[in-house]
């Protein structure tokens, strides 16, 4: 299939907002983008009261395959990068996305890491259903709290209108419970660790591609434990594993920490974050790990019977990592060229570009070209050849900069006279990423590749560590904090006031605590608010 | 966790029963079970006006551990094992079901080779949304015909009525073709080939665990092409991706044929399927894939501009296979020892059981166990060392067994001093399956149980193989077709007869025509109903 660069207006259907387990207050403050001029469109985004949109409207709309500056206007610039680089489209019902297949693409990589620690760390994927009782969700009462505004609601099956209507899944604690009690019943049968890849529906009034949308795509790894130790344990571990793929695989420096308790999860005793800073130096969480106590054992009743014969509540843990972290990837690296992908999750890593203009050279082109490819496929490396003869070479180098491809091999004429292909970085733009001559001999190219794609991936964590490092600032009061705040940045600062005081730091500057981070400095701290003895510093952000 | 031998009474949750997409006629006549003496179940199995369920009083029923004799009652012999197996648990929303994660690894097992054979055969994944506008589901005739008393229909979003009622995702022709035509615009766009592993509701009345349930999880394919002849292509490659799946990892000789139009699926030009004889020799449709010429591109208008510059609507199919799959695999294969898995697709392959009785030799064994353990590991063999000490080893044996894994080696003092093991096949009951001195020298060992589990895998396949044969009767008349029916076979004769005909075999036997065959007898042939000429043969059978 040849791709059009064809840009359904995307950024006129979705609009930046927050859910109240998101939280921030930037709801009434920011709207990255003025309105829309279609009137079809702005519907949608600004008075969602229609769910279904006649989304082929929207086509009439092209533009020219460019995309809005970064720095002219973040969220405009997000939604061409997705579209441009056919990440995702919107479905036809109000907040729902179409993931395209260059999107999951980047799901699966995630997906691919992830399981495979997920069953290193002893655990064992399941499924649960999605239709839940609507009385198993009013069980924990700060559950039900956070969870019923959002709901969808199954109430006609088969015809008929049920005598009770049924939750479309938003999360799966209650579940998950229900089917504990009849599998737990004594120690023995713990820890009971599993994890299911699933989708959830949480009716959000304002969407955004991958960072918030109506039904959106998870794994929710559910543990009970026979001990709290265990369970903190459990949630320590599982955010650690987050944060190794958010550096390692995603090239994300993420900083991960503690929620303050006006953050935490609607059920949780405790729950830990992964916060990335993205281009627009807003905060986006992009996995959470929850220590949910006894909770939901008490609830549900999911009880066992302990080494001493006495009966006790289970001890438990959720997690999770969501599509939303595909959003995060595309806010962290791309450029006002598009997208740029860490090799390591790149559905492509190579992109062969083949360059003839005489009919001639062309067979002795396109026979370098597939060699070279089958020499790096066979080394493992994710290569493609784009051999088609109906876009030019410049087309198709704007086409998979676009797409965040690490790298580019050009093949022309001369190259294969020379016996040697052209080498370009996705993250060096313009000559400077450019390097010639570098001989096809197969084990020599494969080396130059493999060693160029770990220098790209270390490249980009540490531009984005820079970046993140450049971006936060150390508070001592409440005025610091509120000049960091309103230049984009973090601030980073100790704090041990009350609740109302961080409701008033959110009500005031946008921001909210991201956490409290694991990394602490040393010494004697003092709150920024207060001036009372503070033990940790906390970081504050506006946030996604 | 050590899993207890608990016997959740599924076979009183579960009936039997027949969809208006999987037809047949035995929802009157066929009650494989009594009806349960639980008052709180039978409620849900005959009359399933409660949707919610209370699962945990059936836990008050606890049993030996054993399973109805498969011969006494096919029905309680196939719940008894997904019970003591763990392959699934009832949800609490009637007709949901749990998939545990014995039975998820299964199903993992199925989705690893698809994955890979779909994308060798040209498709992407991708995910569309699972809430879909009604009004989409009404735009090709027979498709709502087919659907429509089947869905769940959410009504409430955020705490509002909606304006228009969202369909649950039965299936996803709709929405598919609804973003197709924002992405198909030339004969350049296409093939568009996608695939999604998805989970989907049809608001079944009578269900079975994996057979028919409220959500099942599927993949679904669908692909655009520009001629019929394409599309007809791919049809029919999909179902020999299904075929070969099924013969040569599921040890399920499916017979895979065209269904009649009667049986087609709703929208469908074309279906094609794989049927597979289960042990009580009722027919599963286990894989179908469907040739939807230009239905649902006419229906929603999906064009695409041809070489020539003529519009043209595009030519479609779809394919489906389901955990449905993994009630065809118990119910091929499984005994009344338990579930036998094909070693292809068994989570675990071998199991090694230590066998000590002094505290002595313990340690011995247990390290001799591990070191097979280790050298299998390292030889790509799925192996578990079951060295807990809260069970006996008679018990192990048993478990694994009821659990299908393929071999099983014993380890003993002796064995240990002889540096040998003892190798047991599940498939071949007591002494007959039992070797005795098995080197445990690395090399020789692995080459053996590789040996042995590519034996018990063709095995399995010829002895699923003749029990089919032998169960197929070739009939030339009406009373041959029924005489052969009321044995309980499959009839296979020749058919050109009317729709009408064919309903009516359907109402006085309760078979109905599960395929005409690819593989078809030579010579002239006279149609068993009306002794006109008939081109094929047909196989009729009751069905699940």
């Amino acid at each position: 299939m040849v791709v059009s660069l064809r840009l359904p207006s995307l950024s006129s259907l979705f609009s930046p907002s927050i859910s109240r387990r998101y939280p921030s207050v930037l709801r009434r403050r920011h709207h990255l983008r003025p309105p829309p001029s279609s009137a079809s469109f702005s519907a949608q985004s600004t008075a969602p009261a229609t769910d279904v949109v006649d989304s082929r409207k929207s086509n009439q709309k092209v533009q020219d395959g460019g995309v809005t500056p970064r720095s002219q206007d973040f969220n405009a610039w997000y939604l061409d990068v997705i579209a441009n680089a056919e990440l995702a489209d919107y479905g036809p019902v109000r907040g729902t996305m179409v993931i395209r297949p260059y999107g999951y693409a980047i799901w699966e990589a995630i997906q691919d890491y992830l399981n495979v620690k997920f069953k290193e760390t002893g655990h064992s994927n399941m499924y649960f259903p999605q239709l839940i009782p609507y009385s198993f969700i009013e069980k924990e009462a700060s559950h039900v709290e956070g969870f019923s505004p959002e709901l969808a609601l199954v109430t006609i099956g088969g015809g008929k209108e049920l005598e009770e209507k049924l939750v479309v899944r938003p999360t799966s604690e209650t579940i998950v419970n229900h089917m504990f009690t009849q599998w737990i019943h004594s120690y023995r049968d713990l820890p009971l660790m599993v994890n299911q890849w699933a989708n959830v529906t949480r009716w959000e009034m304002r969407t955004k591609p991958f960072v918030r949308t109506l039904e959106f795509l998870w794994q929710e790894g559910h543990t009970a434990h026979a001990t709290p130790e265990e369970a903190e344990k459990e949630a320590i571990q599982m955010i650690d594993v987050y944060t190794k793929f958010a550096y390692e695989e995603a090239a994300i420096p993420v900083i991960a920490g503690r929620k303050s308790k006006v953050e935490t999860f609607a059920g949780a005793v405790r729950t830990y974050t992964i916060e990335a800073m993205m281009g627009d130096r807003k905060a986006l969480q992009a996995g959470t790990s929850h220590n949910l106590g006894q909770n939901f054992s008490r609830a549900f009743g999911t009880l066992f019977t302990d080494e001493s014969g006495q009966r006790q509540h289970v001890w438990q843990t959720s997690w999770a990592v969501s599509t939303r972290f595909v959003g995060g990837i595309i806010m962290t690296h791309g450029d006002d060229t598009g997208l740029m992908l860490p090799p390591k999750i790149a559905p492509i890593q190579v992109v062969i570009v083949p360059i003839w203009k005489k009919e001639d050279d062309k067979a002795g082109v396109l026979n370098a070209a597939s060699s070279v490819k089958d020499a790096l496929h066979t080394a493992g490396i994710k290569v493609k050849l784009d051999d088609t003869d109906q876009r030019t070479p410049g087309w198709k180098f704007n086409f998979w900069e676009m797409k965040g491809v690490p790298l580019r091999i050009e093949i022309g004429p001369r190259d294969v006279s020379s016996q040697s292909v052209v080498v370009c970085r996705r993250d060096v733009p313009g000559k400077q990423g450019k390097v010639f001559g570098i001989s096809m001999e197969p084990s020599i190219l494969e080396a130059y590749i493999k060693d160029k794609l770990d220098e790209i991936q270390s490249s980009l964590l540490g531009q984005a560590t820079s970046f993140r490092d450049g971006n936060i600032v150390d508070v001592s009061s409440y005025d610091e904090l509120k000049v960091a705040i309103s230049q984009g940045k973090w601030a980073r600062g100790p704090w041990s006031a009350s609740d109302k005081d961080e409701l008033k730091v959110k009500e005031e500057t946008g921001a909210t605590i991201r956490c409290f981070p694991f990394d602490q400095p040393h010494g004697i701290k003092t709150c920024l608010m207060t001036s009372n003895p503070a033990e940790e510093v906390a970081i504050f952000a506006k946030s996604y």
